[in-house]
């Protein structure tokens, strides 16, 4: 199976290590040509790089970066491995020029790599293109039996999508700049090339203004990035390839803004930072002057704070209740002949498009924003889909994708993986389609705090990132899968947290060292999908709600039962070996023990009460499992009676518990199933 | 077993945390006085504190760092736990004076800490037993059935000795400012309050100096901190209630200032900086006015920039050849009537210590710079031994102990924690003994690494630091390994990587994710003990070695393997109920299956290949110790032949092999002595 699965990824494309060994690539993003070849490079304390051609402080800065994570994933000293001129490197770089002082929309970030025994040539056009060379060259890094080495290979590559970003909401939970400095470099890592910074809500305003100091001081509970710490991430982000696109949502999602300048607001104040989670009704006034010369005046001093082309001025999410209930703003829409509260978003986005431009930047929104009479030259993301993006595109506007890509809702790696942001079904010309920049992962940020946010964003995102990266064709999940967790392990060494922060979390919520029954639990489930969390909610959680419960901790997705599920698979289509029975049988046997190993912790916790059923209904389900193991092997159909029994008793655990959902309980369902005989399985195999 | 252990550590005192549990206090280093009272403070969101008395920005500061940690303990919000007015407040604190702006030797560090269900007092004279008392309400924080909770409890505390220090070597391996920074998070949640910065030494002068530019320009390969990073580092550590002690060492371990400054030293250059370790040759001249003059304008230069009052100058581990080998300095030798390089080294210190002290500093060096003609206010550091320590008392000398507390050595904590700096044998004065300031844990670094360091520092140091503070009695070593894993869990909180470094690096070392087998055989290893690494190399290592072997993941004190040997020592006494014999057994099946499942790395990774006959040895000797059980549940000894052949199995086993010890070689052993018959077992307990 798994030499299927790896000649998909790669055509025949094994590593030959040496001469015993031979292990599948990992690379993601997938470059879009690769070419084995025999041997491999070593990469020991003498490797060096020599840079040739164009070569600018930033290339050097690149090479640095590049040679420090080199050196995490070897442990080779700061001492070893120099830059060195030309003639003696074993990686020499050819860079025909340098990138643009501010990195710009679509610039050529092509390179191709060619590595052999001796050496290894990496060019490319622009600084960009030699910056994902080197992460690939690091993502082919291994651990061989000759040392540390990369295989000889040749490998030509270039973007699909010149727009590929990350949003973090740094308003609903503010986010610290060292916390994304470290998801820069996953960004970097998986060739992702926007960071789009959502820097104001309802809930906070996260950005030191000067000509406007309330916004910070009153709007923020003190949680905001200083004018030089943005710098400073933007200095960042640049050498790693990494545009920055600042978002200050505006009419609606604003009510921070009003807590100093209540002015602004549409409805008399005085306002509060929210605490909750929402849509909320404060929303700007669009029929006054000076809100037009506040955001002038602030759009202005941030556009020269953000040197990036584009600036997003969010529009999502108006609910027009402040518009409907001020009599004012009433007057002036049958004034102007308004029909409804878009028409009145529409004129603001027209005067906002206005301000921006004159700024000198290229506006971007969510949908909200698109209304034809908005110049060509603005760029829609869309948060409601394809479809959405496509009709934009034929009207001529440039979209980006999101719908598909929200991370915070939990959804499987596969399920972000199959969403393309160009729908086969919108019949898009190639001019049409060039529209479609590329697309955004989204965290929406209700849930993740400093602490977690690094398992919510990884290492799924980097499946988006291979989705707007590669080739449309590349769709394989079970590759994706094989790849997903050597991905995650590149990240460890990047200083995420994505994997680290776990078991702390989980002696937190037992209170206690041993934390192996409240793993083995943990481990098999996951966060109730899209809104769900909110919707089943016992308490209202609010920004002042401690993300410390078992639904905190436990992945986005299980692998465990990712695993399971593929060997039940196995079983039921009669594939499977007696080593994956063994396991099977090994994997319900600890679950049926684990509720009574949880015991002792249980009572000792708060954090534990409320999985207190959970925990009993996977001992139960692996009973269940067990008992359908053992009717499959004896080669005889369960009794209808039992079946009967055990899928009411599947349907109790497939229901959400704690928010949380047991992830091996389908594979449960689909193995009684099996053994009732409702799907007789096929002979089973020796 | 357990209970009895707690009884002893805290008198009766057990934590009621609810009615249903009682858990053990695992407060270190322990407080001079533990009262057990009935109930428990709950700390939830709406947790305050109030700040009562004497109250500056550093008391204000170190309120904001105990909330952090507490906010990182429980994940509560940043928005919540405020300061408030001290009558609202569920902690009050009450401080009588500020402690001293630049922090002395011997402030008053004592505290008293009241809690009650219905809030807690903790009053203190200085600000520095503010700090003290802080950590000592982070470390009682545990999660209950009632949500997160401190005890209720009185507690008097105060430290033993004045002096509780770390020295990190930052030459021998450069060690980064935020790596510094986090191990101070430790020394602070274990009491420490001096950091020794050993700063430059043969193989790196570390810090940047103004005055002599090619000091670190020509001497650090670049890896040094500026002046500006050493006040921030200085700051940093002074919120913490820790001094910082810079040590520069002289007049020998310099050859790094000789690369910029040949003329400095006894020899004619040119010099390069020594990438190996051990003693070398190179020296300052003492006889020339010129090395006095550049050491006056240095030590002043660094006497500004280290506000401490004291100021370290080595002095340890001349060799003499240089002075042996400059006929100049012979000719002086004589002319001053010097009998031997000790007369000429002791001249070198007088001048020093006039320098040091010009400056306004008190003098601290190495055993080797105490002669009876230095002035009696300068400290001596003794890596020799109490001996030489209680020497120096009687002679009016004050002194630290480090001999005992060289954490690099790998020694189990047991081992650190038996050493007291004052020698029972010593019979000193009580003023005498009050010459005896403290001690200091030392980490010299030639096999550390900015990835490995804190795990070898953590949580050992710990058990040094309970020394250091505790009372003298306080000497159970159940009673410390019993808390010790707390310890270590709550460094986790403070971004220590003590813990999270060990599965990155194993899977560096296996080339692949599933690193079980391997951490399996990791987990009951530990590394060669004192200098025997170097003393069995292969290949000598230098500071251009990488460590990224499988001895520089292993930790220093194996958990597994001490757990292990509990078990065992409990059967061979016949003590063990049936659950301990299982886990005996399940031990011993799993390291027997080990080396099978090891075997599909081992190809596969050039770092795994030493270790084969190490994997092999663990196996085989669990099949002994599987047999041995097997003799001892059948009450038939075991024949001589086999018991011979046992016996000289394992004592291959208990060779180093790839520098590694097997833990748990010892402990088979023993099983196989009582299976024999030569040790009987009293009758099995079932």
């Amino acid at each position: 199976m798994r030499a299927i699965l790896t000649v998909f990824t790669l055509g025949s494309a094994f590593l030959s290590l040496s001469a015993a060994e031979t292990r599948p690539l990992s690379l993601m993003p997938m470059p879009a040509s690769v070419q084995m070849k025999t041997g491999q490079l070593v990469i020991d304390p003498s490797f060096s790089v020599g840079i040739n051609g164009s070569s600018d402080a930033l290339l050097q800065r690149a090479v640095e970066i590049f040679l420090d994570n080199l050196r995490r994933q070897t442990a080779i000293p700061k001492l070893d491995m120099k830059i060195v001129q030309a003639a003696e490197a074993k990686l020499l770089i050819h860079c025909e020029r340098p990138s643009k002082t501010v990195q710009e929309l679509a610039e050529d970030e092509s390179y191709s790599l060619d590595i052999t025994p001796a050496g290894a040539t990496l060019e490319a056009v622009t600084t960009l293109g030699i910056m994902r060379g080197l992460q690939t060259f690091l993502q082919m890094v291994q651990t061989t039996s000759d040392g540390f080495a990369v295989p000889a290979i040749a490998i030509q590559d270039k973007p699909r999508f010149p727009w590929r970003g990350l949003m973090i909401d740094v308003s609903r939970h503010f986010i610290p700049l060292d916390v994304l400095k470290r998801n820069l470099d996953g960004m970097a890592a998986v060739k992702l090339n926007v960071f789009h910074w959502h820097l104001s809500d309802n809930q906070g305003f996260r950005v030191e203004s000067k000509k406007f100091p309330k916004l910070q001081e009153l709007g923020s509970d003190g949680l905001y990035y200083t004018q030089d710490e943005v710098r400073e991430l933007i200095a960042y982000a640049h050498d790693r390839g990494i545009r920055v696109v600042p978002e200050f949502d505006m009419p609606g999602h604003s009510t921070a803004w009003f807590v100093g300048y209540p002015e602004l607001a549409s409805a008399p104040g005085p306002y509060q930072i929210e605490r909750k989670w929402g849509v909320f009704d404060p929303a700007m006034d669009p029929t006054q002057e000076r809100t037009y010369k506040f955001l002038d005046a602030l759009i202005g001093e941030m556009a020269k704070l953000f040197p990036d082309q584009f600036f997003h001025i969010g529009g999502d999410e108006v609910n027009g209740k402040q518009w409907d209930a001020n009599p004012k703003i009433q007057a002036f829409m049958r004034a102007h002949g308004m029909k409804n509260n878009q028409d009145l978003q529409a004129y603001f986005n027209t005067q906002v498009q206005a301000i921006v431009s004159k700024h000198g930047k290229t506006m971007v929104g969510w949908d909200e924003i698109l209304r034809p009479d908005l110049p060509k030259d603005i760029v829609v993301q869309s948060w409601r889909g394809q479809d959405s993006l496509a009709a934009a595109a034929k009207l001529g506007y440039r979209g980006l994708l999101s719908f598909g890509y929200y991370v915070d809702l939990n959804w499987p790696a596969s399920r972000h993986y199959a969403v393309d942001p160009i729908s086969a079904a919108a019949n898009l010309s190639p001019e049409e389609e060039q529209r479609i920049l590329g697309g955004e992962a989204c965290m929406w940020s209700e849930y993740v705090s400093p602490e977690n946010i690094d398992s919510r964003l990884w290492p799924r995102t980097a499946a988006i990132a291979e989705r707007l990266w590669s080739q449309q064709d590349l769709t394989d999940v079970h590759s994706m899968y094989r790849r997903l967790p050597d991905v995650s392990r590149w990240l460890d060494w990047l200083g995420l947290t994505h994997n680290s922060n776990y078991e702390p979390m989980l002696r937190r919520i037992a209170g206690a060292n041993d934390i192996s029954a409240l793993r083995t639990l943990t481990d098999v489930v996951e966060p109730v999908k899209d809104y769900t969390r909110e919707e089943i909610a016992a308490i209202e959680a609010t920004s002042l709600t401690p993300l410390n419960r078992v639904i905190d901790a436990a992945r986005p997705e299980s692998e465990t039962a990712r695993h399971f599920t593929d060997l039940l698979n196995a079983l039921i289509a009669g594939q499977a070996d007696s080593n994956a029975k063994q396991e099977i049988a090994m994997w319900l046997s600890r679950w049926r023990d684990n509720d009574s190993n949880l015991q002792p912790l249980k009572n000792q916790s708060f954090l534990l009460q409320e999985i207190v059923p959970l925990s009993h209904d996977l001992s139960a389900l692996a009973v269940t499992g067990l008992q359908a193991l053992d009717y499959i092997n004896r080669g005889e159909p369960a009794p209808d009676s039992w079946t009967a029994e055990q899928l009411a008793l599947l349907q109790e655990a497939e229901k959400p518990n704690a928010q949380l959902l047991l992830m091996v309980a389908p594979a449960v369902r689909e193995l009684v199933e099996a053994s009732s005989g409702q799907k007789a399985p096929p002979p089973a195999q020796k």
